[in-house]
């Protein structure tokens, strides 16, 4: 099988990148140029319709999309060590945080990047109060979540899942966006240094 | 076990309803009133620190919440018929459709939902732009599932799973709010009529 991709510091790379890390996957690669939209060429389409990377090509031609559904399915795969979790509450629970992230933290920050950032400004038609509240909501999002964070190591409580790698790859885009927590969320900002290291 | 949930037509609580009648699964419900807010109290808020319903409640008094966490345990705990996949590669696909669906059709009605539409105009600071574009983006995807859905039965082929009740549920709610497929989307009109009889 294959990845093919795009460089970092796009969040869905860096997330797939993160977790074959963290499990000691390796795979061949093939990385495309975002700014020459090498993504929604025809021939990548007839592979992921969504026009997206990163997407997993099986040597069947089968194709997996969606960076999570991408790192499930290697999970499986390569089960030590489990960052979906072992058992069936595990796989609901770590799944609950997954979309909390995604919808809580990502929903904004990714509003916030089309509809308030200069570099997509020419690429959509920005809104630009939504871009202002949603920088708002994002904010409020972080405060949930080192509320969430106070007395866990991790988002599932004692287990490092992909929960984390999620909402890290969340966090540390919406900081180069201008979304930064507090020094005051210091669960938040201490979770941080703890899931930096243990996805370097 | 029993669950927190509210009276249909919440898309969240109908798309629960909609797994346990197709799975045969029938659980202790309490239903909570929105309009009173009781999803909010101090109470429920120390189950479910998210403030929404539905959310699963163990015996052990352990709590699930997100409508898909909340199936996938139950998928796993009755495992016939499987409506996320029996296979990895299965589970991962049905992953990848539940996402495109929620992600490219849920985002923009949810926001077309908050931004503009008369009932939620007491509650939230509209942005009227924002909800106009997000219907614009609800219809375009509407087609995109159209393009998808030509020459299958269902998302993920010839299985039925939870990935088409959670497009139904969207599209459903879209509908009630205004934006409605075309005649023209054949196949997907098609794929509704379907699965709004496998959901009976």
């Amino acid at each position: 099988m294959q990845l093919w991709t795009a460089p970092d510091p796009a969040p869905n790379p860096q997330r797939v990148s993160a977790f074959l890390r963290v499990k000691g996957i390796s795979l061949p690669e093939t990385r495309l140029s975002l700014v020459r939209r090498e993504h929604k060429s025809a021939e990548m389409l007839a592979k992921n319709p969504r026009g997206q990377v990163p997407f997993l090509e099986l040597d069947d031609g089968r194709v997996l999309a969606e960076t999570i559904s991408i790192c499930r399915y290697l999970d499986e795969l390569h089960p030590e060590p489990p960052l979906f979790g072992g058992t069936a509450f595990e796989r609901a629970e770590t799944d609950m945080w997954i979309r909390r992230a995604e919808t809580l933290l990502g929903t904004p920050v990714g509003l916030a990047w089309q509809h308030d950032h200069p570099m997509t400004a020419a690429l959509v038609a920005q809104i630009p109060a939504m871009g202002k509240a949603a920088r708002v909501q994002a904010a409020a999002a972080l405060g949930w979540f080192d509320g969430q964070l106070q007395g866990k190591s991790w988002l599932a409580g004692d287990r490092f899942t992909m929960a984390d790698i999620a909402l890290l790859s969340i966090v540390d885009f919406g900081r180069w966006i201008g979304i930064a927590a507090g020094d005051d969320l210091s669960a938040l900002n201490a979770w941080h240094a703890r899931a930096t290291a243990r996805c370097a």
